[in-house]
């Protein structure tokens, strides 16, 4: 059984480059006519229904309004976990079947953890909807965990740390700059969770984490594809309707991380780094706290200075100076309470990263002091735009937007108008959230390198 | 109402170099013949008895096996508040007349919050002694807290932490580099709080906390002063013998730590700075999680780098080299579960940090290189040993210290016998601690600097 998370910021820069040039050739294509459908469960569980005809197929996702975020003290990596064992057995499914009965009827199915929520999904033929309901209605309050599941999936997790943490330095890197950037708010601890605590979690804690926040009003669903808004409240009704809520998890209310002060610099030193960087990440605003337009023009702004081969990154780093290999930047602004803002390049030649630094900076004084120009910010809406209407061709990305928007707060009207919403950026604008987020002590500057070679004890 | 912290480990560093001297002058004073009795209640509080018959007075401390360290998330500073709230009313003593009672009496009484313990202590003559103890027992399980009482007195916190914190630059470095050095264990918070959580504190989480953590297996009662263990057994039994367990706090198991494997720097800059300064502060075993001698190394370490104007860093950087006025380290080893290690410098001339701490380091390069030699032990740990007689000659520091070490989970012999055991320690015990603790992935370096002049939106 596979699992997957969502891309984590830090991660995303790596993909921008080859994303941008995938979706900027895929412009052309038609935005769908969506006519998004939503209505809310007597037990209080909200339904989004997204209708996409091309195929005979659906995708079924549960969203929970849960996730590493919400973890207490010293249990970091439950909410993971938890999702790990919503694949083990309910009175009516068998330890380890979920996935199987899917696979069996063509379908395929996986989970995601997240800071703010935890996700479930199936992707299937649309006569099997009602049989993947029926599953997802089952194990959101049936849940049987034994003593032998959690020692085998807690081993299963511990690997995935180490394979995809422990054993990546610049994972382990963008780990330790979020535990910088945070201090005080939950962000700052990673999704898969601190190895120590993880391997200290107990079926009482999943437990525990599952009665809480395991309940429809606590959930949304969101079913895209072959169907209508009439035909899946009629299946919602019957398979999720009739839940009872089992638990009141309170607002979401998190402690508000303390106003930045200081400028904060990790130096990683391993020896398993092939290609050194550095990478800069400030503290900015998520579209749930940000002001008039400013998660829109932080989004238009990443555009402008990091995305693709004529951003201003590139052509002044790689192109004009040649100091760079690489380099981009990125807005994570769909979380609940914070977002960040960041950059990374990759030296020419084994190069100076403090030296490749005064550069990046370079770029940011400059639109600190000037900004940006209209043709710029057209041409970026453009690209951003295209985005979207890439977004919409797929069926799974679709359903994901709607439900990654509602499960953090917003509405589906925030999303339909996100495009149009992009028209009202001006120049101004992007120059004030410029002034606002690009402050160095509101960032974590992280150098990822190799040992020196007069510090063998360096790594280890 | 005056309140005051243990001195935090980054303000140990300040008064190092006076208190060097000062307890140099008095190596000579004769040893105190300590003969503690020790004992526990029925109910579980235990009792220390230390004996000191110079003057009529006593010195009667409570100590709660509770501090900052065992908030929950997002209530930080409640422990500290918590303590401020002591001093609020019961239905025997009216609000505000707990102090204004003991200094009718002619004593003086005061209370202190810190990571592992928060404390209460009277000194007043020994007639007076039941008093205290039946007010304190009092106050252990009839506190009465109005509404008024918590806004006035969270103002009175507030108004603390903006006075000690936010308008000094220094405390807020120490404050991130804090953040900072700790990534999962909470003495990464302020023990004061941060600013944000402490003005949301509430009636409700103040009585919570009380009711979790105040209760008599939860306390330690330290009486030093001119009586015997049979006279305190007496009333202590009649005080404090006849309360009941209203709480059953659990084991005191907090998070590990992750391994640290970044070097992680600390840039304030910010226009009240009126002196610049370097400091370095390394993760480092506590006395209560050391293995063999190394906290014990730590001490004597600290003490031949760091402490007086014969360590090797005033040598080196004040004396030889001219690049700072001022210089010194510390180890702070008393708490439950990590201690720190750190140096810091003042640059000589409004001078380069950057340089500054080259110095620092080529100290620090020196003794993992070649350790230190006998001489420099032989000459520390008498130092020690004359800072002991010194701290035995003050009744509050003698009951203070042993109140500490219990609270955190040591017993009156590792007090008692720990001159004896620095005689153990060797210049191999040094240069492994060293080894061990001073890795700069284990650190956080922080600078203190003015704004640079072009940047004049960096602090407000």
């Amino acid at each position: 059984m596979s699992k997957f998370y969502t891309v984590s910021a830090t991660l995303i820069k790596a993909a921008a480059l080859a994303f941008t040039l995938v979706f900027t050739q895929s412009a052309n294509a038609k935005p769908l006519n969506i006519d998004v459908g939503e209505f809310t469960l007597d037990n209080g569980m909200k339904v989004v229904v997204i209708p996409d005809h091309r195929a005979p197929v659906v995708t079924h996702m549960v969203w929970y309004k849960v996730g590493a975020a919400d973890e207490e003290n010293g249990k970091s990596g439950i909410a993971h976990f938890l999702e790990h064992l919503l694949f083990k057995g309910t009175k009516k499914i068998a330890s380890g079947e979920f996935s199987k009965i899917v696979a069996r009827n063509g379908g395929q199915d996986n989970a995601f953890t997240h800071l703010d929520y935890t996700g479930y999904f199936q992707r299937i033929s649309k006569d099997r909807l009602e049989m993947v309901m029926e599953m997802e209605a089952d194990r959101m309050q049936n849940l049987i965990l034994t003593d032998k599941d959690i020692k085998t999936e807690r081993d299963v997790v511990k690997e995935e740390r180490r394979t995809r943490t422990d054993n990546k330095p610049s994972r382990l890197l963008s780990e330790q700059m979020s535990a910088a950037l945070y201090t005080a708010h939950p962000y700052g601890i990673p999704i898969i969770g601190w190895m120590a605590e993880v391997a200290k979690l107990t079926r009482q804690d999943a437990l525990e984490f599952y009665r809480k926040y395991y309940t429809p009003s606590n959930a949304i669903l969101v079913v895209a594809g072959d169907v209508t808004a009439g035909q899946v409240k009629e299946l919602a009704q019957k398979h999720y309707g009739v839940l009872k809520n089992t638990a009141t998890p309170g607002p979401r209310v998190r402690t508000k991380e303390p106003k930045p002060i200081v400028e904060r610099r990790i130096i990683m030193r391993d020896k398993r780094v092939s290609s050194p960087y550095v990478m800069r990440e400030y503290l900015a605003p998520s579209y749930g706290t940000a002001k008039g337009n400013e998660a829109l023009a932080l989004d238009i702004l990443t555009e402008i200075l990091g995305s693709g081969t004529t951003s201003r990154m590139y052509k002044k780093l790689v192109v004009k100076d040649k100091v760079a290999v690489s380099t981009g930047s990125w807005y994570s602004g769909d979380q609940m309470d914070y977002g960040t803002f960041g950059f990374y390049a990759v030296p020419a030649s084994g190069g100076d990263l403090n030296g490749l630094e005064k550069h990046i900076d370079a770029v940011i004084g400059d639109v600190l002091a000037n900004g940006v120009s209209q043709q710029e910010l057209d041409r970026a809406r453009k690209v951003l735009q295209a985005e979207t209407v890439y977004l919409l061709d797929s069926q799974s990305s679709l359903a994901r937007v709607f439900g990654r928007a509602l499960v953090v707060g917003m509405s589906v009207d925030d999303v339909i108008n996100w495009d149009d919403r992009l028209n009202s950026v001006t120049v101004q604008d992007i120059k004030n959230a410029a002034a606002k987020v690009l402050q160095i002590r509101r960032s974590v500057t992280g150098f990822l390198m190799k040992p020196q070679s007069t510090k063998k004890t360096e790594t280890n």
